[in-house]
């Protein structure tokens, strides 16, 4: 009978620790695809896992020298490998990984190794950069604000002699300032090799997590002031949320710079000479934001420290009431009871002010209790926490 | 007289932890043979501990080029001496230790190291990869998933320049993919020597550790609802096993993926430079199924605090729950006290109204408290309280 | 009605632990620019942010020789472009960002990279060290005191073979004894070249933290003192924020040591081997520096301990007041109830010396009890922790 | 008076912690020479100190060849130095220090370093290896079961070309094993140089470790059970006498490893290549069980959180005793205490089942309130707490 | 009124506390010169910060050769200057900084490079060994017991060729011992060069830590047994005391065993091969000290945990001792109560053995709870924890 509204109640308290786990899986962009899309083990290492469900790939061509640029959709794949040639920088994007035979061709016009295909598409990967004689595979994890959310995407970027080879698995990047620079005549984009394009889209890659940081700040500071002012369990469960998050976000960030600390550690490769102190600027941007990540790591030991002694102080409030109450009356009702006997001889119960004295005797008990209570300071804590609580729950 | 039942409930107890622990245990393939064999300190390095009742050895047998496969049980070792030749790539794949001069043979015929041998017999060892001139041995911790119960055992595996030979204690791999392949004309092994057959043996053997990362993921998601739900010694039980269980797993992905690790840095042995990027692959798993791993550890710190957290919850309800009554009843007791007593000069004792008004006090007494309560939040933690535990013991 | 002087309350508890945070980031200087002046993610890489309020840069020249010595304000940039010689050392002291051209044009005059002079604006980078041909770049964090509050700002420091280039977002700095210490004739700066000097300006950056150490010393003893003798939410908020303070000055002061770690490992670059000897020096200083904040660090867990330790003291103190008056009043409550019963048959009632002996049976009773608990030592505790809460109240 | 009593009842407790301390000394030897024989601060550096009642050095001579082996004691050292020769191998196990000529004696002989005599002597030393010329000096901690109880004393191992030279400071140790194959004409021992006994020795007293973990797993399954069941202050003493102990061994092991590492990392020195693959099966042990005592460590932290939790669990119950007694009886004297009211006007007191009705209200309240502690569960936890203790005091 | 005790019940906690932290420092040396005399930011590297108040500089001179020894005061130093040459080795051993021309005439004498003459007066500098040249700096803390307490000084140790040159800030090392071996003709000091003498000055140092090391092992002790009997504030101050003053030792010896690590690992320097050996051995010690100082580091965790859970022990006693009392008379008083009403219908007051069954009842109630909490063992915990404290107050 009263089994199903206790399920609710109960489902409720689940309920909200579930939407702060789920919060803050989507804000990390983990929610919807939270494993990754492995084949069996055992299978082909070059074996490619796509989803059902899989958009078809959407491919752009971008085309330049330092006086032109071409650029469109790219329909047939075919199209791409007579046109390739040593005086342009070709840029291909491709979004979605719907068509594992069209995603197979580029990989074949490109030389992209079969193992270094798997990695871009079976997502997410680790954090890497690896070599494959002149060319390079980057592999970063990418953040996106899209409605007041945040999406994070695995961004394979392939670095060859004269082409950049970027994949996507949805639509929608943060690039878009790169590709107004690149369409000014005359940026340093236009007037470098495929390695400053590529250096360009890994800048934004990296900077794109300052945003995030900020968000998480202001989380921060949220649960700073929850774990002081309301030490109920859906704030632990938030405390426990981000902290979970950032453990993802620091293991995530850390691949991210020693990835990026390797681009500048090679002796041959993609990179010339010109673009590494740009990639020793993206390092230190990367660098930062690890920084900020494991400070904010540190700051919630402090944030559940604060929970913990707030939840202290709850019951010791209790206490005091208790004690306060329990001490006030108890004495008093000692003597009530004390004048209540039934002695054939007790003097005071015919004394003429003995009630009055009775009560005297009462009444100085607990003014001269309550003082004592009030030197303690215990009175002013129960009427402050009192007030505390009505306060927070008129919010 | 009442001590059997007592025992009985201790036990109980006592049952519920080990439950735990041994569940943990056999979740890691350890609960029924937890100690290494070993031989007695001081014996011969090569000494073999044979167990018993261990199983004889089944052998199986695969040749293959890239246009033939011979496969099936090797019953005569003394067959394999004659057989052996640089043309084709044999694999031998030994399961169980029972008979100890067919192991020293084998391990004679390939020029397998006695100490080596001792190795791959007395398990399980500590992962690593060992160099013997031109062949290595790979010692791996491989996970199978059996009747819904995960079983641990090593696999011990030495390559040559024309061979592979693999060590199981007991029957029951996870290489059924690997045969697959290998059957299949055409595919990569078949057209490769015997290092890329190594390779795919260990990366079926490291990819096998994702299920039982998904196992016990789930496994934290549930303490963490017990953790806030049913915050009973038991729970405590179950963290500590997962905690326990984490630190093994842990040590043994650490060795596991350092074993792998050097495989890429050698100047020479059996694996050439064509399989290094398939290496590499496999080593990128491994220190994502470590990275994993990690993590989990970092959250069972944070489900403890949750477990403690909601210990000192519920004796805030049990102290919340005393302060409420007492302090309701021991304010009217006083007033029902005074009215006991026995003075000859007590008016109100003759008013009409007297004894209507002494209940109109104590009512009002007992409101005001409970208001006071009500506004500190505590009738609500209260209902709750009950019916979050009501709602979990009907579970 | 009441809830307006509730909100004021609850609102005064978030002014102190603001307060308490602004005090800490106020101290780190970082209260009014707390966010690093970023451009936009996918911004060109030497992009510049200033802001719109920045005040027109001040400019000083510093002219020398061992004999001659040259100071007053550079007016016009372009002058600086024909005075440049090999036989004079140069230093041009920059402060404030608000003219973007002119601060191009230095950089164009001392041949400085685009992207080190966007590091040496967008501020605060990280502390590091870039090396840009025969030239470098110093990024220190320098700390003055201003009307008891200590102020943070970025030192940009460009070290070329007879030039000094430092750039500051505000005026004020710290380096007038270096100054002093130029005009005179004869000093080793005078008598030295430009890495010398860039020397000595590092190094008051360096000593310059000496005295803010001091004053956190001074912060750590009273939060010691305040956890023993003021546990309160206050005082958990001011630890918290030391805590926060201590994190982001160690990672400032780490990164600050590394940098000045790299200077005497370089192979070339301006500073000559004459001056290696005063680099370690300042070296020296820098782990002495980082060396004290991580010792603070390691303090502040004990404070927080202590502060814990001193509510579940609280909390004691609360209980033992609670037992002690109603251990001493129930029993003999007791006693008045019995005598209060109305049986017919009650001998004592009847008793010469009932009601006296009623007394003495409960007195005797509380004295047991009091004795008792003087001989715990729980009455000494009591009236100590009503007298410390009195006079730390009175303070 | 009673003093002396107590005194008893607090040296029981001290004793209690003192024998848990040193129960846990006495497991690592260490309790009666738990300080190192220091020659005083600035006394010649190969000074040796030597306790006045060490026992006499009785010295056992080995000497033999792949076909020959001689054995006995030595009593007169002068005729080794005749003897030794480039033919055979020698082996000089010295056991007690109670001469020091002697051991000088044995030293020069043997050309043994007078430091690296000082540190063979002043015991226990750091685990270390260290070379002099074509000899080396190997520091080990070596543990032996005698009478249920493990002893601890360092083994200092000097190799020599043709000989090796050990020290110990009592009698006794666990070489039998390497005796008896030393013996058999034909064993690895007797075929190899002297290299190889010394590995030999080596690797039994790493091996010596594995029963000493055996024990210590065993010791943390009952503190485990303890930290549930029996969560008194001797259980506190005995967990951190554990870890105290594991922190000791964990150091002493730590140094053992690196030791041993050492060993396959050196140009020259007395071990021969053919003897690393054997070297290196020893490393393997000495990692395996430092990384078990690291296990165990960290398994101590959830011993400890199982404790006070455990503690946390104990208060809970007494507070729900207290809270279940005063929340059922306190409402009913309140009823009881309404009609002991002395009011003219009481209408209930003349009713003729106003004490029958009085009764059915309070026997209602006590069950309305019995019938929510029992959906709250706590009645069922004060009786399994309650069994729980009685059953642990009957053990 | 009463502030006046107050204030001198207050002072007296806080003098407890300061006493105790006043202990470490002073402990530590560092009480009366808690600060390094630095010179100002930005003053000039080599300034020298004498205190006002130091005491002249007394300057011993020992000249020795294998077969001679001179030693006496110096007086003049210019003396000094003429005297020195290749055939003596010559030690100068200055205690007291107050007279700067002659501390910069002896630095001119041995060519002391003016930094390095600096790190020697300015005190108290990180422990380290720097090179100049054919002459090395070895700074190192210096541990010395005074009437029972220790004083730490620093050592500023130079080396060249021929001579050895020390600074002290105070009169009073311990170098005595050493003095005396240099007295002894035939000792190796005499017979070998100025970096033997200087390895022995090292080596008494570094010993001279082991007296500090057994004065630390005591206090842990004592701490241990305090956390346990006597849980109260002063000893929480104690233990935090300690803890501070192990940071602060481990950072200090750390600092030391990393500076004379380097002594080894440099080409060239004043330290021949022949002292090598010598020179590890001191290392070992310096890492025998460190060690020790890290496990008392951890030990310390140990103690804290120990003393919290002995306040949650004793908040355990209490609640015991109010549960038990509470329990006890709340029923029996209702019984009381309940024969206390006024009905006119109250069968049982009429009986004849009404009374006296009331009290069978009573105290049956009674008897049951106090076996069951007898049972629980409460009443054996109240006895126990009264006697502990009550002995512990007559200690």
């Amino acid at each position: 009978m009263t089994t199903t509204r206790l399920d609710g109640l109960l489902q409720t308290e689940r309920r909200v620790i579930n939407a702060a786990t789920h919060e803050a899986l989507r804000f990390l962009g983990m929610a919807h695809r939270q494993r990754t899309k492995r084949p069996a083990p055992g299978a082909a290492p070059d074996a490619i896992a796509i989803e059902a469900d899989a958009p078809a790939p959407r491919i752009d061509w971008f085309r330049y020298t330092a006086g032109q640029l071409d650029e469109g959709p790219l329909e047939d794949v075919e199209r791409l490998r007579a046109a390739l040639g040593d005086d342009t920088v070709d840029w291909i994007h491709v979004q979605g990984f719907g068509d594992e035979n069209q995603l197979r061709e580029i990989a074949d016009i490109f030389g992209i190794h079969p193992l270094a295909l798997a990695d871009a598409v079976n997502v997410p990967q680790r954090a890497k950069v690896d070599s494959y004689g002149s060319q390079q595979l980057v592999v970063l994890r990418m953040a996106r604000s899209v409605d007041r959310e945040i999406e994070f995407q695995q961004l394979s970027l392939f670095v060859g002699p004269h082409w950049v080879v970027t994949f996507e698995e949805h639509t929608g990047d943060i690039f878009d300032p790169v590709r107004t620079r690149l369409r000014a005549e005359g940026s340093s984009i236009r007037n470098s090799g495929a390695d400053f394009l590529a250096y360009a889209l890994i800048d934004a890659v990296v900077d794109g997590f300052f945003p995030v940081l900020d968000s998480l700040s202001e989380m921060l500071e949220d649960l700073e002031e929850a774990a002081i002012g309301d030490p109920e369990p859906h704030t632990l469960a938030r405390i426990h949320s981000v902290r979970r998050l950032l453990i993802h976000l620091e293991r995530i960030q850390r691949q991210q710079r020693d990835a990026l600390l390797t681009l500048t550690h090679q002796d041959e490769g993609p990179f010339g000479q010109s673009v590494w102190p740009y990639l020793r600027d993206v390092q230190d941007h990367a660098i930062h934001v690890l920084d900020t990540i494991q400070t904010f790591r540190e700051m919630t030991v402090g944030v559940m420290d604060i929970y913990l002694s707030s939840v202290a102080n709850r019951t010791n409030d209790v206490m005091k009431t208790l004690t306060v109450i329990a001490s006030l009356f108890i004495p008093m009702s000692f003597v009530a009871g004390v004048y209540g006997m039934n002695f054939d001889q007790m003097p005071e119960l015919h004394w003429r002010w003995g009630y009055v004295g009775s009560w005297v005797v009462m009444i100085a008990m607990a003014s001269g209790l309550l003082a004592w209570f009030a030197r303690k300071g215990w009175l002013g804590d129960l009427s402050r926490s009192l007030d505390s609580k009505r306060d927070s729950a008129d919010e």
